[in-house]
């Protein structure tokens, strides 16, 4: 698994121009050469990086929990059960926008939090990162802080029933998949 | 799992204006009504559907493998392991899609192509589903297809060292790790 230089397959970027600009992402044109000498535009995604939380906490009868959020997807027009998350801030590190989005869109603190792995949500044309921490050691500190066009509600959900539903409608966001996969990972690594 | 409606998360769409297109994506400005009669605006992509393909074979040495592709991604610039697949085109049937991406790219016809399941990438400004196939009894029919600026490399990766390293580069894109998913799933499925 070790292959990394293939250089009969590797491009390089001449010059990058911006050709639209949302609150969300900037949209470029990407002049390249490629390994056979021949020039190309690409369209690429400048986006932020985006962090995920998957926080572990007992239900009052005693069950292994996630506390997830129920949110509106406007993407895809429609509801989706997911791990609370969200932008990284400018200048934020992933663990503080980890605290911070539990925290707004739950009202809960962790007092623990473990960065699980990090993942590409897409190589082919988005250039951002998005980290998966578990958030233990939870207190509800407050209400929910969210942000104008956000309706968030916090639930808990036990974990076999995520694992079993995982990637079946209301569970069908890529990212949380991946979340789930470093949470089993992290799970698998503790017992070994 | 099954809540469903919950109408004070809910927005509904009024208007959808195409502000820039590319050979990959369109960007549109979605105006919304949201569950407190507020009106915003969001800029979501619409793009195509893409699909995913899990080969399964065995190597010389009889180990079971899947069959990868090493290929460079403009998103990130850097090379990625990942499984076959791609763009589904206008008209086409994912499987369709699925049995030509893997012609394509590798050179092998699928004697049988079953869907593992499908994923919404990214609910929060994208609109597509990612299928993935798993792939069996494959044949080499010839050489690979490419598109004018695609260059692949297929290689044979034993199922045990993909699954003990899938997240980590160089497989570190998020739909694959998904691809991954489905794959377990139907193994377990299969087993019990």
């Amino acid at each position: 698994m070790s292959e990394h230089t293939r250089p009969h397959l590797v491009w390089k970027e001449h010059s990058r121009t911006p050709v639209f600009t949302t609150p969300v992402f900037t949209a470029v044109k990407s002049r390249r050469r490629g390994p056979h000498d021949q020039e190309a535009d690409f369209y690429l995604l400048e986006v932020p990086d985006w962090v995920n939380v998957v926080p572990l906490v007992r239900d009052p009868q005693g069950r292994e929990c996630f506390l997830m959020v129920w949110q509106y997807r406007h993407g895809i027009g429609d509801l989706c059960l997911e791990f609370p998350g969200g932008v990284i801030d400018r200048g934020e590190q992933p663990e503080e926008a980890a605290a911070r989005e539990l925290r707004e869109e739950t009202g809960y603190r962790a007092g623990t939090l473990v960065l699980l792995g990090r993942i590409r949500p897409n190589p082919a044309f988005l250039d951002n990162w998005t980290y998966t921490f578990l958030a233990t050691d939870l207190t509800l500190e407050g209400a929910q802080r969210l942000d104008e066009h956000e309706h968030i509600d916090p639930v808990l959900i036990p974990v076999e029933e995520v694992e079993r539903s995982m990637g079946d409608p209301p569970l069908q966001h890529a990212l949380m998949v991946v979340a789930l996969h470093w949470y089993r990972r992290w799970k698998e690594e503790r017992r070994g």
